[in-house]
């Protein structure tokens, strides 16, 4: 007699292994051929599992949530199409080193071939972005084959945390009927050894006792190797003109934990601390005095650029997103064949994966977590004298003080319809302490870098700067917001706010509020910052197809979902309406209208005239050489 | 010196080569990357140039056009994430041999490996599930690079038509800056050296002239093997109880071409013809005495099955998917190893691609377009004689009709409020000729199959039917209708309209009516159908984990995208919206609620409900033996 449940206790066998070795969540999408594993997740008590219709925002809500916990949640669809709706969200956990599972159901070897209905080869869906690919086979009841799937799961999760952190695709076919039948004996003594099995505990890899984001290899990243520590801390000491640079950074515990540390650091090596809004280290409510927020603006200025030639960079998590460094960066490391025979500007870069150096600058890599090697740098840099830095490190402080001071009078000047910068800077001013800024990428993620400082708000930032793809934020933030204990809003662009529409049914389900605040500047307005004009194309319309202006009503999207919502255009509108939805449980969604050409002549108007405008009063302030 | 517009120069002639190749429209997503490949596609007069925010939308447009067209639309997106939103459509239009030409921008070489944004590796993004793979490099000026890539423009195009249709991946890296710059000498020189490249006509792959779906390899296939085709029709002339089964099939120009000749065939060959609702045959719009329409429900009943025991079956396009044609099939067949050592019934597959054969029984292949074989094999049984067959088929027939009134007294008896059933009736009764019916995945499909007669409509009928996913419904059905000359109508349930909403954005810009037919059963109700309950589940609310129930109002998604929309729950309500949503030119949403728990006391009601109790009673008058 064969087991009636064979593939119910397979099912709950693999469930049950990857809960057992660390998962927590399972996001599953409905369907037919997956109703073993839904079964066996709905079973275990130690699951939490969510049901999102649409794979594509289950995957970006899946990844929003991994990059909070630092632990893989358990993504679970059909077969088919299905998986590959994963595949953006897997390429952006891929890209940021973020753990992610991923099961998908999959029809037995007989229906594959033959044109059976929902089949496609499901074996190696996701090409190079997934750590490890494992066919777990069907389900069969000898002791090998059971023992076997108990290690792949502990190997599944395993290799989404190490030694690169990332996604892993486990495949898992079953045959009809799919769902629980009567018990027979069989069934029972198929339970009897797989208790016996179960009894075994699972492997630990590499001795690693403790899921939280503290995996043996994450621990020996986190110990920097010392020799190579000991001179980057030799370089720093050394130093007169030494410049930190934060890049985006995922917002897990140890950035969080790293916030402090790298402070420190700063301090006592005296060096700038230059601080992009996705780093973790810009929003933490205090002017400190080494901080200086809008180098994105003053970086740009030639008449500071040209006096501030440093001796040391110091990058710490990915590559920089701002126009100014990469300006700065260019001027002083010579990265175009053009750098002469002088010796390269020291640059380190310090991240435990990655080759995060887009400009082709880097001279050394530290691979450790940036925490502990700030703490163990700014632990040896007690005895540094502070006088050495002094005038260097105050020289950014001005610019930056000055920068602040024109961005503020350009503000009070231009009234109180919403712009780009007036949008960045009045959210940032008006978040409540402790909250989770997600923020989107194209516009949103820059206005942030140029226009808000740090001191106006103590934030986690979430962000999507792997791939930067303007797709999938609303179910990431939404999926961040989940494992955040405190309210959570969300800053993004139209564009991005229709390409993932879907995302709103994840919304406001955490208990917590949810305010989605979108820049409607009718379409894509970024591409008013190229140098691309209508006059190289055939049609002046043509520009449309790069600024896809619409004439949406944002509000409908809210109504569909049942969310409150808002259209405002002023920055008294965005803090009465931002008030109301961070009082409020469920999401809020404000549609907030940018206005217009108001650059007259200037072009395109809109970001580029303000941008350009503040740039113009800029240079003519900025006079700080040394 | 260089030419200063060489990446224009580069992706103009890339462009210009395949829609001289024969590409004749452009669905594109804005991007930064992709700018040289959006004026190159700008500039091309014969090239039809429409924009599509998000790229999982554009590719199932893309792969509905497609399915009218018979040529492949050309899909250009910018880097990153961008490329992996086409995977889903790019993998049913592999399972279906659609053909598609996707080119995606990507960054150069130097920008690979170093997180630089919006980077990833795009060699090979869709593994298996295109034909080809065409890394194009970067813009190059050498005589041999340019007449290299109009050579591989024109492979691209040749590989998405034949041997097998399918996706074609084109990759394009393109260096900063991307707009275009003065024209400098160099610039002429290399316009030049271009001019007299395109003088030369580009290769005809196979002596192919005519693009229209009648490439080489297709006129190949459309001649079926002399000797084969022979066999075949002495199998038909020789059969006094042959069945012919049609499954679901694209509805390119061949298909609806087809159509007669598979009448002919029937009809002088004696067979009943079980066409099913996506297989371009069933909805005539006339009752022919030899369509059994409503097969899927008598072949279900035992009285019927036994009596019945086919001597011959001949299967036109894929697999069907209805029930009633498994159990049939499954019954006189003996495919599950318990046949016994009788010689197996003749079942023959006649399909010019894909192995369709979903039960393991088929015993020959005609590889060729049913069209051809149809008319050839229906000139030849001219002679056959009518009474050897004319009992057979009368039994079908009578089946048919015994099971249309049985349907029919159940409507009326159930009164005006919608049933799963009663929607798909009144639909089709109430369709104009010569309208598109797009017909969603899940139970949209199988009521049509059930419920809707042929005689009742005549209409090319639009589907996903590769892997049968709930996904891209409303982008590709707008697709289809882009390249569709009259009023078309997508009939679809609630998960696949959630699952695809930003598809609303592409649907009623054809300048004819499109109506959106909204199934609403509050979720997937087709696993209503499982042998699942919730006793088997932890709670029974987990039972939401597959029917997904929500409490969306869908008429705010219309008014979203500004189009006009009905709520109704009876027939009448249901022909009214259809006749006012038929008037208008632009999108008509119609949410159509069905009656729940209808059925009481059989468990979940719904359709199971509706479907049990029309069985029972075919059961008790089917009285057909032979």
């Amino acid at each position: 007699m064969k087991p009636a449940n064979l593939h119910i206790a397979w099912a709950e066998l693999l469930i049950d292994s990857l809960v057992e070795s660390g998962v927590t969540d399972a996001i599953v999408s409905p369907g037919s051929r997956n109703t073993p594993l839904l079964i066996a997740a709905l079973r275990n008590d130690h699951l939490e599992v969510r049901a999102v219709i649409d794979e594509r925002s289950a995957a970006f809500f899946a990844l929003g949530r991994a990059k909070m916990t630092g632990l893989p949640p358990l993504l679970i669809c059909t077969s088919g199409t299905a998986g590959a709706h994963y595949y953006p969200a897997l390429i952006e956990a891929s890209k940021t080193h973020t753990p992610l599972l991923v099961l998908t159901a999959d029809r037995p070897p007989e229906l594959h071939g033959n044109a059976a209905p929902q089949t496609a080869d499901q074996n190696h869906l996701y090409g190079n972005y997934v750590r490890a690919f494992i066919d777990i086979g069907m389900p069969d009841d000898h002791d090998d084959a059971l023992a076997g799937l108990r290690r792949r799961a502990a190997q599944a999760f395993a290799a989404s945390l190490g030694p690169i952190p990332g996604p892993v695709h486990l495949n898992a076919p079953f045959r009809k009927p799919l769902e629980p039948k009567d018990r027979n004996d069989a069934d029972k003594e198929l339970a009897t050894r797989i208790r016996s099995l179960r009894a075994r505990p699972l492997p630990q890899p590499e001795g690693d006792a403790d899921h939280a984001g503290t995996s043996a290899s994450r621990a020996a990243i986190a110990n920097p190797p010392p020799r190579t520590l000991a001179r980057f801390i030799d370089a720093c000491s050394k130093s007169r003109r030494g410049v930190i640079v934060c890049g985006p950074r995922a917002n897990g515990p140890a950035a969080m934990n790293d916030r402090l540390a790298i402070q420190l650091f700063a301090e006592r090596a005296g060096f700038p601390l230059l601080a992009e809004a996705t780093s973790q280290v810009r929003f933490t409510g205090a002017a400190e005095d080494f901080r200086a927020d809008s180098f994105d603006l003053f970086l740009r200025s030639p008449r500071f650029l040209e006096g501030h030639a440093p001796d040391l960079i110091i990058q710490f998590g990915s590559t920089p997103a701002s126009k100014g460094w990469e300006v700065f960066l260019e001027r002083h490391t010579g990265t175009r064949c053009t750098g002469g025979s002088a010796p390269p500007v020291p640059h380190w870069v310090i991240t435990p994966h990655g080759w995060n150096d887009a400009q082709n600058s880097a001279t050394d890599f530290l691979r450790a977590e940036p925490g502990p090697v700030a703490a163990a740098a700014a632990d040896q840099l007690g005895e540094k004298d502070p006088a050495a830095t002094a005038s260097w490190r105050e020289e950014f402080r001005a610019a930056d003080q000055v920068t602040q001071s024109v961005i503020a009078a350009h503000f009070e000047e231009s009234g109180e319809l919403l712009s780009e910068g007036k949008l960045a800077r009045t959210l940032i001013e008006n978040l409540p302490r402790k909250s989770l800024l997600a923020v989107g990428n194209s516009l949103p993620v820059r206005n942030l870098d140029i226009w808000a400082p740090g001191e106006r708000a103590n934030l986690t930032v979430w962000s999507q700067r792997g791939v930067n793809g303007i797709d999938g934020l609303i179910s990431g933030a939404a999926g961040a917001a989940s494992a955040f204990d405190g309210p959570a809003v969300l800053y993004l662009g139209d564009v991005s706010f229709l390409h993932d529409l879907p995302g709103l049914a994840l919304a406001g389900r955490t208990g917590h509020p949810f305010v989605i605040v979108i820049a409607q500047n009718g379409g894509g307005r970024i591409f008013d910052l190229l140098p691309l004009d209508s006059d190289s194309l055939p049609n002046k319309k043509d520009m449309d197809i790069w600024t896809t202006p619409h004439s949406l009503g944002f509000l409908h999207a809210a109504n569909l979902f049942g969310h409150h919502s808002f259209h405002i255009k002023s920055r008294q509108g965005l803090r009465s309406s931002l008030a109301d939805g961070l009082e409020r449980k469920g999401c809020t969604v404000i549609e907030a209208t940018i206005q217009r050409g108001e650059g007259a002549g200037e072009g395109t108007g809109g970001p580029a005239g303000e941008l350009r405008k503040v740039r113009a009063k800029l240079d003519g302030t900025l006079c700080i050489s040394t």
